[in-house]
């Protein structure tokens, strides 16, 4: 096949990397769920018994019934949320949605392994006992993932982000294993433990694959006024079961009553604050669609570590106030300033939506738990390190000339992993021939072709 | 800045109102949080004293978990039901799902204000004190508000649509007070307090700002393939979820229970019946979208108001029946009519769909209440008053000239309010330049621009 | 009106016809209901009295707390999860989820029939009493109609598609009572009773209907970029929801808790092996977005009829493992095979979604349940026999040239039954007039034109 076409120097071909990758991967889940995984109590066909005794009279006891509805909103916000927020890109929706069904598919079996071996062990039998809440657990997990995946769109492969999502699910279960059982903080939302890490994570990844001639394909990196439609669709979502998310494994009764009160608040306020914030920096007070999609959602980030505390609807307003605010000017003046000066490339600005909102998630709960400042430093500290060094370190071995990721000149093009259809309808009969042409690179490679159809 | 391009006579430029407006209404809203609210002893960290002393054995007894799965339906209906049915213009909508966003999440801050002084204050401490159904009823008030948007979609400024947000709001809550606490109604759906005032309320601010010259924006005021597909994601959001917009405030056990079947079952007959009523009235049976996007809706509009009530499924199916019937018949004649003769611009057709089968909503429940048609007179009469009036009162204070609303030639056009990409890509490479030049027109203000370009 | 335009031989014409039928169902809709239908027990006001009679202490106990977040999500992957996923097509995209909505909101009211006379009728009064269950069972029997619309997709109208639903749920009416009341077979997430014989319905009807010269309307078979993106919705919703699909009906507790388990991560398996398959079989590895929509889905069907048993966690994995495998591989290479040697017409492909996937979860429940082969034999005969013999007959019906169906040469286009915008906006200016032209053609009709235009 070679790499005569995309690229003068990198094989985009993943026809056996990807197929391999994905078929090693899965049968291996196959063996480790066959030696570790079974139902819990609440989950097996033995739950009539426990419920005797137990002295529980009613199936709606069921830990199920306290958590699917939730369950099902975070569901939505992995798959539909985080995949249609990227299809902004005019040219990588596909990969957008694509790719994120992929490493979040595969990402939630390995999840439900590793974060079974650290909380849901059973010591007597050595098996991973699952119910509801490991699957919201295992969701969870992924938004970490792809979280990640927002400041490498478009720049790698798919074989690149199965590897991405292999450790970056690894150093998440350990992370949240450090912060939730051995320092023993509450962070039903994941402030810290999924955004901040997640996005540091991320970030380290794109700091070290920095592409010095990404502006090859510049005219790919923006949106067309439909992808920006599809974005909102995974932007509302998002917004919407933010409340679910944060509340999804809070506890029962006010706990999650109260988590999903304070997200709704918080959430409200920062869009206000984000519309404000994104019309005072842009001519003629016109919206940016990128502080729209984005800066909104950054009020229930920050609520994550604290959405269960007594934290007061005013507290929560003021969180979404402030974080909507810097969310906002994070879009508009910090990215580019961390591209120019720090090399970091960070197609969706997870710097701004998750890093630093997380960040201030985690602060936040420290002031109202009352923490020493000591306590908060110790607290980010594991977050930050398993983000940032084991990003590095992932990064390295993505920088492995064998993962087909696409040259410069390639990025934030669907063509290169994906068939893309000819859209020939959308452009009137006279120009057909034209068009045709212009349409007929991806199969060039195939064939002996002639430069004048340039 | 000026406003030299978008019109000859109006200023669109918002940046200074627009911020000023989010900031001054959200810091209104930090302010009266902080005094005013409080959760209610279901969310509060005091709900296992709560349990206790009133005997609640369970977790489960807590209101969330009988609403919050309706809630966020509810919740989905307003921000994605609404905003992507507003969507089908062929180049508002941004407009339509971004002001939807902005309006909504300020609105319903103002409304658990609003509806928590009159139905959730605590009069021992002057604190209103919420849980989940002030989030849905908050959710109710802001439904009331957009519906006014559609009849005002892509006539108005942003900064217009807060100051709508904010009147709207607060005479919702006054009227709904009426109705329910002093007049002792059910109302469960809403039709009267949340269609028929919104329908009013946004017809009586579309009369006031009638705009004799508005076919100048005629070319902008339709749809496209995909923006009519964009639609019926709204369409069917609200028209799945209904059943939880009907059944979300209901009473517990059987009546949550029956308004969800009755209204699954009026809006399934409205579908059949507006479909049939869309193919007759066109040429060679065609169907139309408005039709399918909004008569097939009128079935859950209608059935709000006795949702609860014992009315039989065969009566949930003659609803659905007729008011799939009118309701397309009012897209399809009653528009143009009152357009030409009342001088009423309606963008969505709220009356046709909001309005009369709100009122018919009101009319079949009193009929099955078996109330006095006096009475049907009392009951209707706040909802119009409140809705006409108050709508008048707020169009004429946006016809003063400080709220950079659109020339009449720029009207139904994303591009006064918003960054929009230049959607290049879809355009074939040898057309380029004159493209380039057709849509460069959003920068002209800024720079001498030569009419030939034009 | 005539057939001047759209072809030599067929008259689309449905002016007449489709709202009579319409109308004429959704009358005897009116009356069947007026007869026979009314609330049960739980969704009855006489639901207090129920409770204290059979010792009730909580309304939370009412079937709808325990189903209707299950329903919900079924309700949604209905009409957007089946409605979407069609979309793929560039130009029946109105169809795709127009005729979804109109033959799902017939076919729920005739299910809610045919159902309740098999499974809820009241002996003593002789009325069918629903509840939430009976919701869900009717949405369910839509899918199996649905599944049928996939592969007649573009070829027939919108009056054929609702005589496809009256026999479709009636023959699922009788072949689920079959299966599940007197052979006594479990199949809670109907891989057999809705999706083996949805599919093997709507392949003998599309046999039936076989269009030797289909090839006319080859240009319009086929995506465009943004039309992909529309059916991926479709497929999230699917993908997310199908725990809600086959748990919504399963045993209360651990039944629900383990069904959704199960059905959670046999999708996610599927995901993974249909990447890798369709990586495989594709150039340099590009993937297939058909693939990527479709066989994804696989496991879910799969795990249908024993989603509720035991089958452990890495049982569900094997099954989605190999699901995924085979559906794409179906699609690949079976469903061509099947077009030029079957002479097998199958738009979207369901024989490798729904047909052969269903069977196999058929098969993996006999294994499970550990039937003997000729249990196994008897069980999947009802359902074969009831689709392709049903279909057959269905088939034949639809050739009388009475149903408006489309010539050979407009297949797969949404000007046939649908008003369809001009989308001028997208063609850059200076080819206003000549695109004008090439989009007149819909009213062509109804006056002389000029052949020159053309």
């Amino acid at each position: 096949m070679g790499n005569c076409f995309f690229s003068q120097d990198k094989n985009t071909n993943v026809r056996v990397s990807l197929p391999a990758v994905c078929f090693v991967w899965e049968i291996a889940m196959v063996v480790l769920f066959g030696i570790f995984v079974r139902y819990n109590e609440e989950a097996d066909a033995h739950w009539g018994e426990y419920k005797k005794t137990h002295n529980i009279t009613t199936d709606m006891e069921n830990d199920f019934y306290y958590r699917y509805p939730s369950f099902q909103d975070v569901h939505v916000m992995i798959f539909v949320g985080f995949g249609f927020l990227m299809t902004f890109l005019k040219r990588y929706s596909f990969g957008a949605v694509g790719f994120t069904f992929l490493i979040a598919a595969f990402g939630l079996q390995w999840a439900l392994l590793m974060q079974g071996w650290f909380h849901s062990l059973d010591y007597s039998t050595g098996k991973i006992l699952i119910g509801i809440e490991n699957l919201i657990n295992a969701d969870f997990c992924c938004g970490g993932v792809l979280i990640a995946f927002g400041a490498l769109l478009g720049k790698v492969s798919p074989v690149q982000m199965m590897v991405v999502s292999l450790f970056g699910v690894t150093l998440y279960a350990v992370e949240e294993y450090i912060i939730l059982n051995l320092l023993h903080c509450r962070d039903a939302g994941g402030s810290m433990v999924i955004h901040t890490f997640g996005g540091y994570y991320g970030l380290a990844i794109s700091w070290i694959l920095y592409r010095p001639n990404l502006n090859k394909s510049k005219h790919l990196n923006g949106s067309v006024y439909h992808s920006d439609l599809f974005a909102m669709i995974g932007t509302l979502f998002l917004w919407l079961f933010w409340p679910s998310f944060n509340s999804a494994i809070a506890n029962h009764g006010d706990g999650q009553h109260r988590a999903a009160i304070n997200t709704y608040i918080s959430l409200a306020a920062s869009v206000v604050t984000a519309v404000a914030i994104s019309s005072m920096t842009e001519k003629r007070g016109r919206l940016d669609m990128v502080h729209i999609q984005n800066a909104t959602l950054a009020g229930g980030v920050a609520m994550g570590a604290s959405a269960e505390f007594m934290i007061s609807p005013y507290g929560s307003l003021i969180v979404g106030f402030f974080c909507g605010i810097i969310s906002t000017f994070g879009f508009k003046f910090v990215s580019p300033f961390l591209e120019k000066h720090l090399k970091l490339q960070d197609t969706c600005g997870i710097h701004n939506l998750h890093a630093v909102p997380g960040m201030l998630g985690g602060f936040i709960s420290a002031i109202v738990a009352a923490m020493a400042s000591e306590s908060v430093y110790k607290l980010t500290l594991p977050v930050y390190s398993a983000g940032t060094q084991g990003g590095a370190i992932v990064g390295l071995i993505l920088k492995l000339p064998i993962w087909g990721d696409p040259a410069d000149d390639n990025c934030f093009d669907d063509e290169v992993y994906w068939e893309v259809p000819e859209d020939e309808e959308s452009i009137p009969p006279v120009l057909e021939y034209n068009n045709h042409m212009a349409h007929k690179h991806q199969d060039r490679c195939d064939s002996n072709y002639n430069l004048e159809q340039l």
